[in-house]
C-alpha cells in the first residue's frame, strides 16, 4: 500500500487530506528524512523542525502561484518532498543530484534560490512590490530563522517593507539557534517573548486595575479609553516588529499544525506586512538531533539508531589545525582575539572560546560587523582574527577593503572552506577569494600547501604588521607530520618543492599536492616538472618567477579558484609588466562559470583539475609547444 | 584680536570657556564653515547641524583618550576645527590637503577612518570590547545619523553591542535626512518619537488613573507596583532600542549646548550601551542650507549671499543622461523599475521618481537590500535597474554574485561615479569595479566612451536577457552630440575609433577620449596609433584583439581602474589562453595602492594617465621595443 507521502506529488495533493492524515504524513516525512539524510548527509535538524510549518504553508497557500522564499534554504527539504522531488532525495546534494537548497532551475516551486543567509525578506519584498505594480494578487512569503535575523540585510528589508506597507508574510522560524546557539540582543528579545509573561501579564494587570477605578466623571473615562487604545498598540509582544511597521502575530507553537493553519489563514486575509513568530524545535522527532541540534545542523551520513556520524578518516582537518595553532599562540599573546560569524564550530574556534571566553566573539550571521569590529579592536592594539568561510567573507568585501586594508590594520582573515566545498554547491564553493582580494592594496594573501604549513602561516601572519588573509580548504589535511616549532615564513617567498627541467608548476594552496602527483605521472612519460609552492598570492615571489622563466621557460600555474583575476592572472600581469616574454604560461583553474555540487574529487575530475587531468593537459601543451618550435 | 575659534588648537582649550563663550564660538564656527566651504566645496549642511553636538562632545569627553567614531565622517568638520586643523581648511578636500573625512593618518583625534555609511557602531564596539579586555577605562562614542541607521551593518552592531552589554555611547544624530529625505520604517519610528505625545502621554495617563484606585487590599497594591515597574520599562520612547539592549535617552534638542552637555555628563557615568537620540537641523544657521539641505549636503563652491552654486559648465552629466534615457525607456516599457540606495538625486533618478512614483524605490542606505530586492522583482518579470555609485556597490558584492548572477536574472546595475571621483578621495573612488565584477560568471560589463554611448548601452542592456553592469564616470560628459534614436550595440563587439599602424590603444570607458588625445600627440612624433573603444569588459571582443595582434602587434590597454584583475588583465588572460604571443602588451591604469583625493585632472596627471603622460609612456615603450628588436 502506498504511504501518504508517496501519494503527494504536488502541494494540491495535500489539500485533500484531513488534519489527522496530515499528522500521520508529518510522521512519515520525519522518518523519510531521518532515513534519507542518514545516507546522503544534509541539513537534518533544521528540516525536522519545520515539518508542520511547511505542511501548513502548502495546505493554506497555493504554490507556485503563491511564492515562498526560504531563507538560506537548507530547511527546504520538506518543501521539496511536497513539490514532486521525493524520488530525488536519493541524490540529494550529490553530484548531478537535487540541490540541498532551493534552486530556480530545479522546480517552479523554488521561486528564488538561496544559500547565504538573510536575503529572503529582500527577495520577497521585491516580488511583493512587483506584484503590486502588475496588479496581481498572489501571496508572497519569506520563511526566515532567528539566526538569519542577525544579518543586517534582514533588517534593511524589514525596515523597507514596513515603510512600503505592501502585503507580505514573514514567518520567523524561531528555534533559538542559527547554526550554533543564537546570539545577539534580538535573540534575547525573542527569548523574552517566549518565556516572560510580562507582555501579556501587564495588559491583564492594567485591565484589572482599570475595572477598579470608580467612575467619577468624564475626564477619567476618557483617559481610560485612551489608555486602553494605547495599550492595544504598545503592549503586544513583538513591539519591536510593530515599530518597524509589521503586524506581529505570535508566538505560535510551530509543531501544532491546526493552529499554524488557522494563523496562516488569518494572515492570508490581512493587509500590509505581517510577521508570524513561530516557535519550533530544531531536530524535532529524532532524539539525537534534538539533543545535539548543532551537530545535526548539517551532517554527513550517520547511523540512524545511535546518531553516530560515520567518520571521514582520522587526519586532522585544516579547521582543527587552525584552531589549535591559534589557541597555542593566544596563550602566549594576550592581544590575540578571535571573531566568528555564527560558526564557532565550523571555524575551529570552540576550544579558543572555552579557553578565552573574554577574547572570543560570536557576532551572529553578521560578517560586516565582524570585520569592522575587528578593525576597531586593531586600532586599540589587539591582534584580531576574523575566521569566516571564504564564501561568507564575500559579504564583507567592502569592509575588508575600507576598514581593514585602507587603514592597514593588522587583522588576520582566516578563510576556511576555500576552493571546492562539495555538497553545498555553487553558493558555498570558495572559488572567488583570490580574485576579490588580490586587487585590494596593502593585503597579504597566503595559501598553505598542507595543514603543517597552515600553522606556520598563522604564526607568520601575526608577525606581519598589516592585514593578512590565509585561505585553506574544507576537510581533512594531507596527514603530513606536524612541526612543533612554528616558523616565520618570509613574506613573498615561494618554496621549491621539487626540481625538474622541462616544465614548472607554480601551484598555490591545495593544488601543490595535486601538482606533485601530476609531476609523477609526467615523469613516467619523460616530462620532468619542477613544483613550486607559491605560498603567497600577494606579494608574488617575483624573483622565483623570473628564475623559473629563465631556467625552464614553461610555467603552469595551478589554483583552486576562478581563473579570471586569480593567481595565474597575477603571474601574467607580472610577466608583462616586466616585459618578460619568451616564456609560455598555461593557467589551470576554474573557467568562467558557476560550479555545481559534488564531492571535491568528482568536481576536480570533471574539470580536469585532478592529477591525471593536469598531467594530461600539460603533456598536450608541451607537445604542442615542441611542435610549434619544430614546425 | 583673536576670535574664540582662533584660540582653539585642541579640545582642552574648550574646557576653559563658559557656556556663553561657547555659544559665541558656535556662531564663529558656523560663519567659518559657511565661508570656508563656499570656496572649497564640501559637506556643509551636515556640519552646520552638529556644531553644538560636537562642542558638547569635546567639552565633556577627553579626546584622544576618549575615542569618537564619526559615521560616514562627512560631518567631522567641526571636530577637525576643534582638533588643530583650522588652518588646513583652505585645502579641505583638495589635492594634498586635509580630508573631508576622518583619517587616522591626519590626527590622533581621528581614531577611525570612515567614508562609507553604517560602520561606526561596529568600530566603536570593537574598541569598547578591546578596552574591556585591556582593563582600560576610556569612553567610546559613535556618532551616527538616522540615515546611516538604515544600513544593515548598523543594526548588526546594535544587536551585538546590546548583547555584550559593554559600555559605549551611540549618539543618534537625527535630522530626518540621510542625503535625501530619509526613508524606511525606522525613520518613521524616529519621527513618531519626535512628534507624538503618546509615549509620554500614556505614562502620565496611567499614573493619573492609578492614583484614583481606592486602596483595597494587597493584591491591588501589588498589581499597581508591578504595572509601574513594567511601564518604566515599556513606555519610554525608544523602546525599540531598549529592546535591543540599549539605554535610550532622548529625544534631546541638538542645538541646546547646555542640555547636550548635561546629558553627555550623565551618560558618561552610566553603565552598558547607551543610545542618545539627538534632534538636529541639517544646515542650521545658514538659510539656503536649511531650506535646501539636500542640495547643501555635499556641495561645490557657492555664493555665500545667494546660496547659488557656481556651475561647472553646461555639458550634461553622465548621471543626467542616464536618468533621461531611463525615463524615456520606462515610458515605453512598464516593466522597468528603478531602485536607489538613498541617492535619488546623485544617480539621476529624480525625474523618474516624479514620473513613475510607483515604479521607483529608495531603500535607504541599504545596498544589499537594493540588490536582492531587484532580484525578487526580476523573478516576477520586471526589468529592474539598480543605480548605485561604484564604490557603494562594493557593499553588495555577494548579492550581485549570488542573487543576480548565479540566477542569471535580468537586472541592470548602473554604476555611477566610476573611476576617479575627486575630492571625496580614497573611500569614494570607483577604481575596483572591473576587478570585483569581472570574475563573476554570467555578468555582462560595459563602459561607454561618452555620454551618447551611455544611452545606447542602457538601451542595449534592457535587450540583454541577463545581468548587466554599466559603469560610467562622475561629472560632465564630453559634450558630444546626442543621437535621438537609441541603438542596439552588439554584445562583445568593440569599436574602432581611429586607425593607425604602429600601436593600438585598446581603451575602455573614460579612457577612450584620453587615448584619442594621446594618439594626436604620438602622431606628431611619428607614431601612428589605432584607438579601439573596447565597450565591453566582458565579454571581451576576442576577434578584435586577435586582429589587432596580427595587424599591429603592440597593444596598449588603458583603463580608469586598478590594474590588478582589471580590464588589461583580462586581455592578457585571453592572449595567453589562446597562445597568442608575438604581441607586446602594455597595461595602463592604477597600480596597487589606494589613490588620494584631488580633482580627476590632478590625479590623472600625478599617475601619468593624462593624454600627455600616456603618450610619453607609449613613446618610451615603443622606442624600447624597437631597440630590443634592433639590438
Amino acid at each position: 500500500m502506498k504511504t501518504l507521502l508517496e501519494a503527494i506529488d504536488k502541494p494540491q495533493d495535500l489539500k485533500k487530506l484531513s488534519n489527522e492524515q496530515i499528522k500521520l504524513l508529518a510522521e512519515e516525512i520525519r522518518q523519510f528524512l531521518i532515513c534519507s539524510v542518514s545516507k546522503t548527509g544534509g541539513h537534518l535538524a533544521p528540516n525536522l523542525g519545520v515539518v508542520e510549518l511547511t505542511l501548513a504553508i502548502h495546505k493554506v497557500f497555493n504554490s507556485p502561484i503563491d511564492k515562498i522564499v526560504w531563507d538560506v534554504g537548507h530547511q527546504s527539504y520538506v518543501h521539496k518532498l511536497l513539490t514532486g522531488r521525493r524520488e530525488g532525495f536519493a541524490t540529494l546534494r550529490q553530484f548531478g543530484g537535487i540541490s540541498g537548497f532551493p534552486k530556480i532551475s530545479e522546480s517552479e516551486h523554488d521561486f528564488f534560490g538561496t544559500g547565504h543567509s538573510s536575503t529572503s525578506i529582500s527577495a520577497a519584498l521585491g516580488m511583493a512590490l512587483a506584484r503590486d505594480i502588475a496588479g496581481d494578487k498572489e501571496q508572497i512569503l519569506a520563511v526566515i530563522g532567528d539566526g538569519s535575523l542577525t544579518g543586517g540585510q534582514a533588517y534593511e528589508a524589514l525596515n523597507h517593507a514596513g515603510h512600503t506597507g505592501t502585503k507580505m508574510i514573514v514567518i520567523l522560524n524561531d528555534n533559538e539557534m542559527s547554526i550554533a546557539k543564537n546570539v545577539g540582543a534580538m535573540s534575547e528579545y525573542l527569548s523574552k517573548i517566549r518565556t516572560e509573561p510580562k507582555y501579556t501579564k501587564i495588559k491583564q494587570d492594567i485591565e484589572f486595575l482599570l475595572r477598579r477605578i470608580p467612575a467619577i466623571g468624564e475626564s477619567v473615562a476618557k483617559t481610560v479609553e485612551r489608555v486602553k487604545d494605547s495599550l492595544r498598540y504598545l503592549l503586544v509582544p513583538g513591539v519591536l516588529f510593530e515599530e518597524l511597521g509589521f503586524n506581529y502575530i505570535g508566538p505560535i507553537d510551530g509543531h501544532n499544525f491546526e493552529l499554524l493553519s488557522e494563523v496562516l489563514e488569518k494572515a492570508k486575509k490581512m493587509q500590509g506586512p505581517i510577521l508570524i513568530h513561530v516557535l519550533t524545535c530544531k531536530g524535532k522527532g529524532y532524539k539525537p538531533a534534538e539533543c545535539n541540534p548543532d551537530k545535526f545542523h548539517g551532517v554527513g551520513p550517520y547511523c540512524i539508531e545511535s546518531g553516530e556520524v560515520i567518520k571521514n578518516g582520522n587526519t586532522p582537518t585544516y579547521t582543527a589545525i587552525f584552531g589549535e595553532t591559534l589557541l597555542h599562540l593566544a596563550k602566549q599573546d594576550k592581544r590575540i582575539v578571535a571573531i566568528t560569524a555564527a560558526m564557532p564550530e565550523g571555524t575551529g574556534l570552540k576550544k579558543f572560546a572555552a579557553n578565552f571566553p573574554k577574547r572570543f566573539f560570536d557576532v551572529g550571521i553578521a560578517e560586516q560587523n565582524a570585520v569592522t569590529m575587528a578593525a576597531g579592536m586593531a586600532t586599540k592594539g589587539m591582534k584580531p582574527v576574523v575566521a569566516l568561510y571564504s564564501t561568507f567573507a564575500q559579504r564583507a568585501y567592502d569592509q575588508i577593503l575600507h576598514d581593514i586594508c585602507l587603514q592597514k590594520l593588522p587583522v588576520l582573515f582566516a578563510l576556511d572552506r576555500a576552493g571546492i566545498v562539495g555538497e553545498d554547491g555553487p553558493t558555498h564553493h570558495g572559488l572567488f577569494d583570490y580574485s576579490y582580494l588580490r586587487h585590494i592594496p596593502n593585503l597579504t594573501i597566503m595559501a598553505p600547501k598542507d595543514e603543517n604549513e597552515l600553522r606556520h602561516m598563522v604564526f607568520t601572519a601575526f608577525n606581519t604588521n598589516g592585514p593578512v588573509a590565509i585561505r585553506y580548504p574544507r576537510g581533512n589535511g594531507l596527514g603530513v607530520p606536524i612541526d612543533q616549532a612554528l616558523q616565520q615564513l618570509t613574506i613573498g617567498v615561494a618554496e621549491v618543492v621539487k626540481s625538474g627541467k622541462n616544465v614548472a608548476f607554480v601551484a598555490i594552496g591545495s593544488m601543490v599536492e595535486t601538482c606533485m602527483e601530476a609531476s609523477e605521472i609526467l615523469a613516467s612519460e619523460g616530462i620532468l616538472a619542477s613544483v613550486i609552492n607559491a605560498r603567497f598570492i600577494k606579494p608574488l615571489d617575483e624573483q622565483m618567477i623570473r628564475k623559473v622563466c629563465k631556467d625552464i621557460g614553461i610555467i603552469i600555474t595551478v589554483e583552486e579558484n576562478v581563473l579570471a583575476g586569480g593567481f595565474g592572472s597575477s603571474v601574467l600581469e607580472y610577466l608583462h609588466d616586466q616585459n618578460i616574454d619568451h616564456v609560455n604560461v598555461l593557467r589551470l583553474g576554474f573557467s568562467d562559470q558557476f560550479i555545481e555540487q559534488g564531492s571535491r574529487k568528482q568536481i576536480l575530475l570533471k574539470y580536469g583539475l585532478h592529477a591525471a587531468g593536469i598531467a594530461s593537459t600539460v603533456k598536450s601543451y608541451v607537445q604542442k609547444l615542441r611542435c610549434d618550435v619544430n614546425g
